[in-house]
């Protein structure tokens, strides 16, 4: 490794515990270094504002720092075991080809603030991506919705036939999740909003930064004011991005859930094209849905991050190097759940319905409840019209269309809103109003 | 137990079993009975409207769902194993008092939905008392960082001592991280606000329910639109709040465990009123900050509500009834968690620092850093600054006040900006635009 | 509220303030009191043995213990609010019987090691409760493994038909899981069967308490030697318990998962004993699987209580407050999830196959691998078998009797091995050899 | 990618989705691949035994299978992207090598029992790994603990200064605990020594596999039986191991937080050597213990391990893709966790204390209890004593020796009874006696 920041003379290091404490810092650091890059630009031209750097020393940094980031992108720049971490890179590469410029680039900042901004940078990339499959995800579920809005599917509570049901009404379920689902994502995107840069190791430091500058160039929307806050939000910011990505990941499980036992032999109601399927090592005949599968065991991923983070968080205020280990977590669920959630949209859009399955899955009982509510219009009390209605000997084979054609409880197959829902999704796209 | 509304003739009921389903479903119940009532009380309104019932039946049930609302705050009814749960015991109540009306009061919906909205409108509640709080200790905060400004305080990374602080600053971090708080609990108050009843079993009904008469009528936001969507947000609006909620407690957490520090002996800054404390059985001499350990431990019990939640979660769209478990769950995180914040408000009105010990705990150390910033300003490339002032035959009793007061970039303790954190609290209190 | 144990002169005491230390303890002390008692009685045994307590005094404290127990049992004696929790109850009412005898009880001890004394005693039969589940569970399994050992049932992997398998398999299958699922909760109660009585508040005392005695007397199989280690055990034992009990809780959750899809429509298998079933409020037809569904959802609560304490312990060595919370926890994960695990052996029992379903459910591509490994067996190296065996051309309606007849490899359905399993259920009833 | 095992002819592979299937299967399978070398040879000796390979052809497999592993240790053959997986990646290599031979290796078995059989084999290695470190860990407290056995040490409870100590008492604390920690390492790692290799897809195969020889070829405890059991203990197995370890990691945890309080100023009880240390990037005098918070930091990975793991496993019976993801999730807890834990000994032999801080934190009132104790044996009812002794007037400056001298009750400063920590400690090195 080379040379520590903060090496003394005459302090030994021992390697075995420099590997423990840089732990995978140097692949993790990969991840934000381009985020970090940009928070060194944005302070850079602060410092500059504030006389620290001349404006030749500036364009210097500037231009070594795109510089930088050019060679990472194109791999001639390799972050590796010999520097402690991204952050230590940086600067040493600004020295080795500046030389006294380099030196000053972390005037007033501490690898505290650097962390923090580089890594809600990445964060509000990454809830910039789930929102847009979010949204994607719930368009593709209303079109379909219209188009395949009276298809009889039955529908079901405690995995019993209950009622008839439309492929429009399960569609129209799924679409209204993941719109819930964008605008949580979109508003804690908003409300993570906030520039750490500038708040050093938590105490701010004795130069006039101008913090204002950096958050305007690095796009946040508000300052965040206390460098002692900036320090208590680590952990705290990434855990509320974990839950609110985590929403789509429940309702991706539990829609993975659905298509898991659509596409068994004994549901049958769904067909899935044979990229989604993968064969068994010994058994000749199988195409299995791995991809449902595992689609629905990537939620386990965001939790385990969010779990991971969460058991850090017992600690006092300031920083603490806990706090590092929620580097590996947060890229780990973000990774594998964007992983799951990009292949939604097409998958939703291939779905093949076998409509003679669902057609034929429907039995005279699950007209009961049309019937018992039929008569309750009628004017009998609905307990008695319910106690007439659980007698075998009044259910008989119905029509599905009509049942579906009189379910007209606002949201139902019947009235199912989609305008209602088109009009909400059309929403989302824009950015929420700001609370702060 | 009374008959059960669903019994059929002829099926032998198990004891034992029966025990096992209810749980502790008429306790629980006992919680969201107020809010049943209320739903019901909308439901029958809205069942008047399209004609099931007539003006005078619907008189006659807000009468008696009034009547039971009193005589359930009275003490005159009582929510007990005699009933299966509160929704079944509401509809007998009214049978029993109003005969066919009573027998009418169910049309069209399902305990599911039933459920689902006493629940929402509960947690609305809570979310408001949470909310609440987080503004009252913001406010608090926001008036001690005032008042004791400039009062020196040791800062701390890594539990060593980092650099001169203040009690201004360390205050202010609070006030943003609550600020903040209130914030996402008032966000996820209005994305959770829309009204799920109408979707009955989660697939709405043959009946042009009224359903933008009992969205007003209970104060929601807006309609859920979906039934699928209503039974799959059950679970996933729980989490949520708890997870905002869980925000707030994060950080009660670690105010408590600074503390619990500060009360130690070895730090001593803060003396704890006598009524925050507690005795030994054994060891005659303690005073124990009991009030803020149990503080810190609140957090674990809302953890633990949003964990025994989301275990419910791996399932198939559609009602299921693992889901029941979710009603303890979330009880329980909240009582634990709000009983904990209530008593922070007047914890942080309370607090008597003791000035000398913090005083006493600065050293030469600590002004190490304002030296290689200073030197930085005068021109020296920080990487040098750093090592000058790392050697410590430059380090020497400082001025805490003139650290302090030279302590200028955005945030930090010369500049708290505490006009814009007030701005911020002032604008949580106005209800979030709804993005949906 | 009465005196507090621990109160001094001048000193206020808030009424919320207490309220919130207080907690749920006196309505949990209630879970812990006769084992709170037992161990108080072998305290004073030991007392006598050191010379504190005279034969006459021990005397009268054992009566009086006795009584203490059964009033509580009668219902005479309530644990409530007026008490602090059941440590303090017991010292009061023995002070009020006996005077100074009572004022002697709580010589050499704290109310540490006594709510870990009673805790491990209480832990001790709860999972000897859930041993004997699995015992049982294990022996049903075994039995109806042989009974219906030759029945074709279809298996799956990832849902979709893999191979024909048999009832006895399945049974098989589950009797394996509860026999190490026994062990493991022997073993667990055997690794925390150690006493803490003796130990006060983490620090011994300066009295040669005779803890030889109390280990005996109370049933232990070893001292918990140190009291810093008796301190460190506390939730960490609660854990291992409940993770031990957590691995049953997996395996029930697995099986409610396999009747929740065989006892569905498309499914079919299985025919569920009406008991086990409950209504609808608003579907007239509905049976529902309520049963298995409460039972999938227990672990729910068995790993919430294991998260609430885990949350808690990020701690220094010691005593503190935040470890009271472990007690509800507790309470809850072992209340739920052995109220659910208490009906499987019956469940188990009553179950009924419907086997034409099992049998319409076989198709002939579920012979492939039978097919590839049979050309394996006869030379074809399994790969080209493999492919062979591919081609839906070379499957036909085949003979379950013959496919299971044939399945030889140890373990499988034509050799399930099930006096080995008898064998080993038969030595988990003897207790383990303690390893310490 | 190679062809994969399973393709067949005419279905097109998604190159996006094949990413995802595989995930970082081929890494992490890497891992796994001497294990799954070790197994692939034990069952090419099992097919032997029973026809299926010649001995010739036994005779090549096994000089391919030790070939592979040797040029895996020297990075000539490189398991990447180009494979599958690493199973794939086995059996590619030996019919490239051996041609038919090469197509017989997967004759009875599937990748799923194959996946098994190797993390067990892993798992085993990584307890075996941690069990030495804390036997390591606990030797060492125990030698710490005669050698200190006498140093006065201040004793806390709620971080308030309680009683005298000493650092006898506090090294046997950690003894014992990383004696029971071992203890229970140790049974789990015997609880799960069951060979699943043979069960094939979970259904066996119609071939006599002798499962015997692998599972004494493998060293395994005993037969992992039924097929379906198999199937069920994936990821129920990994749970335990992590559950295990995680006990010695939560006690790391709390000693960590001991050693960072102690590392404090105001604590001051520990002198941490340099190595252990890190400085700031910003903060030139500052020597921060990130060693010890990372130890502290490191059971976030092994609970996240854990709950990634448990969110997997609300599944049917049987096979089901989700399950892959535990591979990761076991890899990350265990190479966290034991990275920390390997430090721990030589952190522990390096621990300097300053005995006159240690001194100077105790104050007159830590002997109040002492005197209580001391007048009820004199004959003062222990509640009087207390009460007398609560009286600050009572207190003055005592000594620390005499106070550990008197502190008599087993275990406790004056009774360590280090001789039976010493004979549990040495009763762990032997394999515990198997209860199955």
């Amino acid at each position: 490794m080379s040379d520590l920041l903060w090496q003394k003379p005459g302090v030994t290091v021992d390697a075995e515990i420099q590997a423990f404490l840089a732990g995978d810092d140097v692949i993790l650091d990969r991840e934000f270094f381009l985020q970090d890059i940009a928070a060194s630009k944005a302070h850079a031209e602060g410092l500059q504002r504030i006389g620290i750097l001349s404006a030749e020393e500036l364009a210097g940094l500037l231009r070594e720092l795109d510089a930088l980031a050019g060679d990472f992108g194109s791999g001639a720049f390799v972050l590796d075991a010999q520097y402690e971490d991204g952050h230590s890179a940086i600067e040493a590469r600004l020295i080795e080809r500046l030389g006294d410029s380099g030196r000053r680039i972390h005037t007033g900042r501490s690898r505290n603030d650097q962390i923090l901004v580089a890594t809600r940078l990445w964060l509000k990339e990454k809830l910039a991506r789930a929102l847009a499959l979010c949204i994607e995800t719930a368009g593709i579920a209303l079109s379909r919705a219209q188009a395949e809005r009276d298809v009889p599917l039955p529908g079901y509570t405690h995995l019993q036939r209950a009622v008839v049901s439309s492929l429009g009404a399960w569609w129209a379920g799924w679409a209204e999740a993941f719109i819930d689902n964008a605008a949580r994502v979109s508003e804690t995107r908003t409300w993570i909003d906030a520039n750490p840069l500038g708040t050093a190791a938590g105490y701010g430091v004795n130069l006039p930064l101008d913090r204002e500058h950096t958050t305007a160039a690095l796009g946040f929307a508000r300052l965040q004011v206390s460098p002692l806050y900036a320090q208590l939000s680590r952990g705290k910011f990434e855990m509320a991005a974990l839950e609110a990505f985590g929403s789509a990941m429940l309702d991706l499980r539990r829609l993975a859930w659905d298509l898991s036992l659509f596409t068994s032999a004994e549901f049958g109601f769904v067909a899935l094209p044979a990229q989604y399927t993968t064969g068994s090592s010994i058994m000749p005949h199988k195409r299995n849905p791995d991809v449902i599968e595992l689609m629905r065991a990537s939620y386990a991923s965001v939790s385990a991050a969010r779990c991971e983070i969460e058991q850090l968080l017992s600690l006092p205020s300031g920083y603490h190097r806990d706090l590092q280990v929620s580097k590996g977590a947060l890229f780990h669920g973000f990774s594998k759940g964007l992983g799951a959630l990009a292949l939604l949209p097409d998958l939703l859009r291939n779905l093949e319905w076998r409509t003679e399955r669902m057609q034929a899955a429907l039995e005279p009982s699950m007209y009961a409840t049309d019937l018992a509510v039929d008569l309750a219009r009628q004017g009998v009390p609905f307990r008695d019209a319910y106690k007439q209605a659980a007698d075998p000997a009044r259910w008989q084979e119905g029509d599905p269309a009509r049942s579906l054609a009189e379910r007209v409880s606002p949201g139902a197959a019947a009235d199912l809103r989609l305008d209602e829902l088109h009009r909400r999704l059309a929403t989302i796209g824009r950015r929420p109003q700001p609370l702060l």
